[in-house]
């Protein structure tokens, strides 16, 4: 039975729209219960326009840390007081730490997802890359993935207002890492999308498509598949998305999201509170309470 | 391990200053894990100032309802879209329900500290009844006795702010409940004091005094209880206040703040789940856990 919020539980909060369905809130707290931390963790729906709020919120609330996830990370980049270096050079944060009033934010979606492929046994340095979508997820891959050593980042978007964005992400990283070769294309052009599949090493989607109510979405057309590709997800809800059920279908070495969403944890969890998170532990409790 | 806390659950809390020691927390997170109800129960410090932003955090983390103590029931009152008939009264609520974006404020302290009352065999009918403090509990204390009965209300405070408050709480109640005396009179009079205390059926202190960091302050001489005389305090941090041993070692009936706080809990927690509270099982849950 419930003993663990009492009147001095601090907390801490996850912002953005969708959140209903984040795993973060289930993470933080077991992980908070384990290493017999006093904070709660929450997940709280709001848009772009209620960013400024949620900053009034974070500061009266004397919340210690949290996310910022889509559309959010933009703008909380913005209202932050101070920035990581990653996320001054990508303009977005998805984690925030307030040390007494001074709130810094971070960005950790990159190391996440590098991290995670590395765990699945794929190394970045010198593949091709091919990267669906140039939101804040998207941009923190994107760099990333050019800090590590990659290729080739060939970037795919609509050409909409984040289409812009990718070619501001081309620009910075062809002055910070000029070996890497960054292209931005219309996600529309199918068959240009197809040519960067067939020679790419890995395709990634940072796209919002195989989340619901997208989830009978893949942006790759299946028959793009074969055996030596890596096909990576952001998307973790459904842990399998089409295109991650697609791609083992095809034999490809699929790595979904969750992993991701894990690894990424674990260095905001560090962030937070200054110590390692009980990742296999959590891992084990989900096993066991499937 | 934790499991209760995810995405889509929402929060409720309390606002004023100090929290950190409140017990709502506890009996209303009990409650909602008894009853399967998907809410976590906090408590945020706050200051009057404060109180502005607090309304506009309710809104954006779509709260379902809360509570506020002391110093903030009356600036709540003043913020609050719609006012329950007594804390219009009152001017002044301690508890709010968000239907809908449309914010209610209600006023429960006083019904809880007469159910109380009741609880331990004590009825206010008729009784002649002193009280100490024109905070806002203290007045809806002083409003609840009017309304059910008592003969008399004699209210002791310093000559502060809330000397004034009293007085106009003693003009509306000679017009609402004519029936009933109702006196204010400066709590450093200790002679007048005296007098009061030994001509009254029911002393009570809705001050902070005997709460943390005046624990060892008691503002009735105990060399005027008697056994025939009923000892309440509001205080429930400490359980048993200095007030409350004194006046248990004088042999008075002497009821404590917790039970009030229960019945008032109680009484919230309709408000914001429409439903009893689990109160006995909590009751049960405290005693194994001592």
């Amino acid at each position: 039975m419930e003993k663990r919020i009492s009147g001095h539980t601090g907390l801490m909060a996850l912002f953005g729209t969708p959140v209903g369905h984040s795993g973060s809130p289930a993470m933080y707290n077991f992980s908070f219960q384990h290493d017999g931390l006093d904070y709660a963790y929450m997940a709280f729906d709001v848009n772009v326009e209620q960013m400024p709020k949620v900053f009034e919120a974070i500061r009266l609330l004397n919340m210690r840390g949290g996310n910022f996830t889509m559309p959010c990370k933009n703008v909380a980049a913005e209202l932050v007081d101070k920035l990581s270096p990653a996320a001054e050079i990508i303009g977005a944060c998805n984690v925030f730490v307030n040390d007494g009033g001074v709130i810094t934010g971070h960005v950790t979606d990159g190391v996440g997802f590098v991290k995670n492929l590395e765990v699945n046994g794929v190394s970045v340095k010198g593949k091709k890359t091919v990267i669906l979508g140039a939101g804040g997820a998207a941009t923190a891959i994107q760099v990333q993935l050019a800090l590590d050593g990659a290729e080739e980042v060939k970037i795919f978007n609509p050409k909409d207002d984040f289409f812009v964005r990718a070619e501001g992400t081309k620009a910075k990283l062809a002055k910070r890492c000029p070996e890497c070769s960054v292209t931005v294309e219309d996600l529309d052009d199918k068959e240009k999308l197809a040519e960067a599949v067939n020679s790419c090493d890995i395709v990634i989607n940072a796209t919002i498509m195989g989340m619901e109510p997208y989830d009978d979405v893949s942006l790759i057309d299946k028959s793009l598949y074969r055996k030596d590709l890596v096909v990576a997800d952001t998307v973790y809800s459904p842990e399998k998305t089409k295109m991650i059920l697609e791609a083992e279908e095809a034999g490809c070495k699929a790595v979904g999201g969750k992993g991701m969403l894990e690894q990424q944890g674990a260095v905001n969890y560090e962030l937070f509170v200054g110590k390692k998170m009980p990742l296999k532990e959590y891992q084990r409790f989900q096993e066991e309470n499937k």
